[in-house]
């Protein structure tokens, strides 16, 4: 462990801030715009960040990016790189975007917040690899925070990151998951174990009765030892994703392949289009509520089939899959 | 118009049934066990014509069939035929289902239902040509009964039929629409346009600001002139699907096409994916009450893809189609 994660430890440690003993989020030392700003800040060298770890794979191609503006303040800036050599579509989007009115579909679980002005800022991604050994993954690092009529400020860290393979190596999932608990292991013992089962839970396909990969880290409601140490853990998940996944690109992206395995790929990614649009909170909310679809909406496939009744044959390299397809510990 | 839809016609007129005057279901004339035989009888048949007019398409293949049993009642058979040479895929599925309890997530809009005794009965199709120049289509025809603790029967049809178009013909639609109209015109002159304009407001893509093709027909909730007159309705629409949508197979099965109206195909079923899983109240039910996962998503093309930004040149072909995607009177 570095000294990075040593001083985040410490930090974890040492924060005096009390936490809420009934909410999962809290009140305590409120966010000022300062706030707002070196958030805005690290997510915008996060996209750059990781578009140019992209890039190092790709001989030719670059990402194409769209600015776009919300008519109800703030905008984003959507970044996709299609028909790579490694990627055959990497999309990141960064966001932020402000309201003067939460609606009351977006405040479901907190009705008091309903009505009140609010601000939220992310960086999501979606890979989809060309090679059929090389996973599928997605990453999302985001922060909410609104004004309530008491003139409180309300706030919360959310995000993660999965890993989707189709041939799955244990040596990646391990390391993948590896890196999950290293990044979490500052912030205390028990957080690896909780965002790592929320993750099996969240990305599950109750029709298919599968997870939809092998997981990772996911968590909401992030509150923990005040606004700087909350930050903190944003940041070690930001900065973790290209750890993580990096070195199973450099490893798999050349692994020889043929039709078999692309088409088992195409079939798959099925799966990845009925969780996205049938389960996905940030795809529904973000499509019902008027955000920008094309830019919620990279997240789909660049290719995909479906195929009724497929059964891989068994004992076969695709039948193996639905090992993995269950919560499991690495 | 025939000696057939005369005598429907007739017995719209004649009808001496009263009409609820407050819901659109009524306990009039309740059904017995004979009617829904009749109704499980005509619905086989109607699923065995319309795949016989699909193989007569077809020079080798024919369809797979799956019957299944459901635990908590009843059953299917679901018939898929897949990789022919006119249709890509061609899925069509026959169900008699039932339960002691109307789970309350099936009877939001009747909440007086929920915990009935309930009966399901329907055939439904989605067949994807594998010439662009074909439009997809879907034809659903639902029967629907409830037993209420005071022992009243309820009971409602519902269905329709919608066309999807990638390259539209003028022709082709004004003749679709022509049978919707000649289906509906012996039970009354507002049938028509009044399940027409359902259509187009059910199979809208709000996200899109688009609907999913040029319409056709949809209802629920039908129960007009008491059950015979409500069953005629029902097997007219079945009846009238093969005449609504043959004509067009023949016309355009074989028309010249090359890769540009294949990937602009693959690109359009990306929509029909997007409305099926995000808005379809049919499939999302179906889903997330344990109904049988493959029969419910024979519905998804067999091959599609999703291109971010994608927006047809100004002028072309492909750009034309969206003048057909709003509501329009044909």
């Amino acid at each position: 462990m570095g000294a990075w994660s040593a001083a985040l430890r410490d930090l974890a440690r040492t924060s005096s801030l009390p936490r809420c003993p009934l909410r999962s989020y809290c009140t305590f030392m409120p966010p000022s715009s300062s706030n707002l700003q070196a958030i805005e800040a690290y997510l915008i060298a996060l996209q750059d960040r990781i578009c140019a770890s992209v890039e190092s794979f790709e001989p030719v191609l670059r990402f194409r990016e769209d600015a776009w503006q919300r008519p109800e303040g703030g905008g984003g800036r959507t970044r996709v790189l299609s028909g790579g050599k490694v990627f055959e579509q990497a999309g990141i989007g960064f966001s932020r975007v402000s309201g003067n009115a939460l609606p009351p579909s977006a405040s479901q679980h907190r009705p008091e917040l309903a009505g009140c002005a609010w601000s939220a800022l992310g960086v999501s991604l979606v890979f989809h690899p060309l090679n059929p050994y090389l996973p599928t993954t997605h990453m999302n690092v985001r922060y909410f925070e609104a004004q309530t009529k008491d003139g409180q400020t309300i706030w919360w860290f959310g995000g993660g990151f999965d890993l989707t393979p189709f041939y799955p190596f244990d040596e990646d999932i391990r390391h993948w998951h590896g890196v999950a608990r290293e990044v979490c292991e500052p912030f205390g013992a028990e957080v690896y174990p909780r965002y790592k089962k929320w993750c099996d839970e969240y990305f599950y396909l109750k029709h298919r009765k599968e997870t939809r990969g092998v997981g990772g880290l996911f968590f909401d409601d992030h509150v923990v030892g005040g606004f700087d140490n909350s930050f903190a853990f944003l940041r070690a998940v930001g900065d973790g994703f290209l750890r993580a996944y990096l070195p199973i690109v450099e490893k798999r992206h050349a692994t020889p392949c043929g039709e078999r395995e692309r088409e088992f790929q195409l079939y798959r990614r099925g799966r990845y289009v009925e969780f996205n649009l049938v389960y996905d909170r940030g795809t529904l909310f973000g499509l019902q509520s008027g955000g920008r679809t094309e830019s919620i909406l990279m997240s789909m496939p660049p290719r995909l089939r479906f195929e009724y009744g497929f059964t891989p044959e068994e004992g076969s390299a695709e039948a193996r899959l639905m090992d993995y397809l269950q919560p499991r510990e690495w």
